[in-house]
């Protein structure tokens, strides 16, 4: 499955695997596809320099990617306690009751309750700046096209820019503030994500955007069938994510195992798509928080950044209070077809091999 | 794209087209493909049978098939007028005011106002009656499976059943109740529709059920590029719909040209999914009618086969109207690149055509 993004960018397969692992990441670049690893976790640009420095020496020299997540125009930006002033109390009794409902303890003591200041336009501006002294060959923008500035500033290292679009008008508008390459984030996809399902919005954008923009499909892509189906509608390569959550060098990061075992118990229908993650339509895996949400007392998620900081303590102590039942993480509807633990190198020569099997098929009928 | 559902039926190409126009069902079937008349429109039994005499005089000897509506379990019946007394007043007034709001004149004095009785269980029953009294070679239930009964009646006949699913555990009971190929209908298709997208629904169903019984990719289907992703997620063929209400042979059935220019204007996000059609969720044009269904005041849908009584005679005045801010159909995310009126036969030739093409270029990568 060779395209022109292979020698674009010096891989062997259009595999983009977007994760906040670096040890995923190292071991896809290995693998032959592109590791992208997503810098909103990071709220201390030292520990992204650091872990850059390590996927430098960790990736046999193969290439990278880095994503950020910055909306083109500058949100209300400050300090978090500015910003922690603007969140109406009610939401903050809401979110307090409904932790206790749940019956998440408190964190330890001394544990840090700081929210992903990633989300702020400055941090993810530090992102950038700390990932172009390194060797990435791509910086992803998970909310559309970052500001033309930060654009030209990558191309004058050398390093291509993609963006998500969830419809054509936003990859033209992508396209011409200089972005090189449109992410086709289908309804199925977990994170942010827009209302057109991959099988209509992968050719719309790919039509629309025209032959010299390579678009990568994203969402419901775990399979090599899912690989082939997305490159038969155009796009070039294909943009994975969720797939990574459940393979064993992203238990590296630390997450805990309540998460893994509610991924591979999940059914493609266990997901839900909300504002509550991030104050912009997301798609998480749906948990009793999830469904805590939509009930009828619950309050109306607050704007980005704003939601974020609300329920970004509830999310550390969720993840430490390791219950499958609540917990706060975007996945994709390929969930259900996430049941066992795998190590990423198995991951991708299934994707493949069936999408070697699946192309044969094709042919023969 | 020869599958084993060609042989089985006897067509050139494994493409479903469902649809409410004789004409278009004629025309699929003799451009190799398989036509499904729609029959819930016939409220008179001897109008679908003066219909399928049509077709079997029209379809140069060619199979046809028959979709009918009909729940696995017996809802609740009676005449028209016992379950329209089963309809909230403030409902009533609901969909008045809202006509008015719209600017819909009532109709002509002496035009008809009955409901769709397609919806009830007793009508699609003598559907199916009538249906197998000629020779389609398929009986496709739009609603899962059919009472076992109506299988058997159709396997009597030598005929086959096809069933819709938006879940693996739904295709799984389709199977076990003796239904012979499954729709999977993705999250992207017009009408009755789930929330699993097409990416992700189609091979979980081909897996679910086995390599011995077929599934049909539906949802998001309207270009050759989108029949060979069908089919590289494992589907035998492809399940169509919406891309024929933009054809020359749709006009046929009087259908007022304003629907015509809304589907010609609409893009891939003006579609909602949404229980005001029938009660149950159902994609359909988003128009100031759907709309006025969000506002705040609107009431809470009624159950099948209540809300499809409630607004039919809603549906007769605005399609009499000729305004095309303000109708009610379904159609799918495919919309959006439905934007001229052709002949069956030239969208047909484009789907093989298109479809040859990805074949070619996926087995060049």
């Amino acid at each position: 499955m060779r395209t022109e993004l292979c020698d674009r960018f010096g891989i062997d397969v259009p595999i983009f695997a977007f994760t906040p692992s670096e040890h995923v990441a190292a071991a896809v670049s290995r693998a032959g596809g592109l590791g992208v690893l997503g810098a909103v976790r990071f709220n201390d640009p030292e520990e992204l320099d650091k872990t850059l420095d390590w996927l430098d020496e960790n990736t046999d020299g193969k290439p990278y990617g880095v994503d950020v997540v910055m909306p083109m125009k500058v949100p209300t930006e400050g300090t978090s306690v500015d910003l922690q002033a603007m969140i109406p109390p009610e939401h903050i009794s809401f979110v307090d009751r409904t932790l206790q409902q749940l019956g998440v303890p408190p964190l330890p003591e001394g544990e840090g309750r700081e929210g992903v200041l990633g989300w702020l336009h400055s941090v993810a501006r530090s992102h950038v700046d700390i990932a172009l002294n390194h060797r990435p060959v791509l910086i992803a923008n998970a909310l559309g096209s970052p500001p033309v500035d930060v654009i030209e500033k990558a191309h004058a290292k050398g390093v291509q820019v993609a963006a998500l679009a969830g419809a054509a008008k936003h990859a033209l508008s992508h396209v011409n503030n200089g972005v090189d390459i449109i992410v086709a984030q289908g309804y199925e996809a977990g994170g942010h994500t827009g209302e057109i399902a991959s099988m209509v919005l992968t050719p719309e954008i790919v039509d629309a955007v025209g032959p010299d923009v390579p678009v990568l499909g994203a969402g419901g892509i775990g399979r090599g069938r899912q690989v082939a189906a997305s490159l038969a509608l155009g796009a070039q390569g294909v943009w994975t994510g969720s797939v990574w959550l459940t393979t064993k060098e992203y238990e590296n990061l630390g997450s805990n195992p309540a998460m893994t075992d509610a991924f591979l118990r999940a059914s493609s229908a266990d997901t839900v798509r909300t504002r509550i993650y991030t104050g912009k339509p997301a798609r998480l895996l749906k948990t009793k928080w999830t469904q805590a949400w939509e009930s009828e007392d619950a309050p109306t998620p607050l704007p980005m950044p704003l939601q974020n900081l609300l329920v970004a303590d509830a999310h550390n102590r969720m993840n430490a209070a390791n219950n499958p039942d609540a917990i706060s993480m975007p996945v994709g509807q390929i969930v259900g077809s996430m049941n066992e633990v795998r190590p990423v190198a198995d991951v991708m020569a299934d994707l493949i091999n069936e999408y070697e099997e699946t192309v044969k098929r094709l042919s023969s009928l």
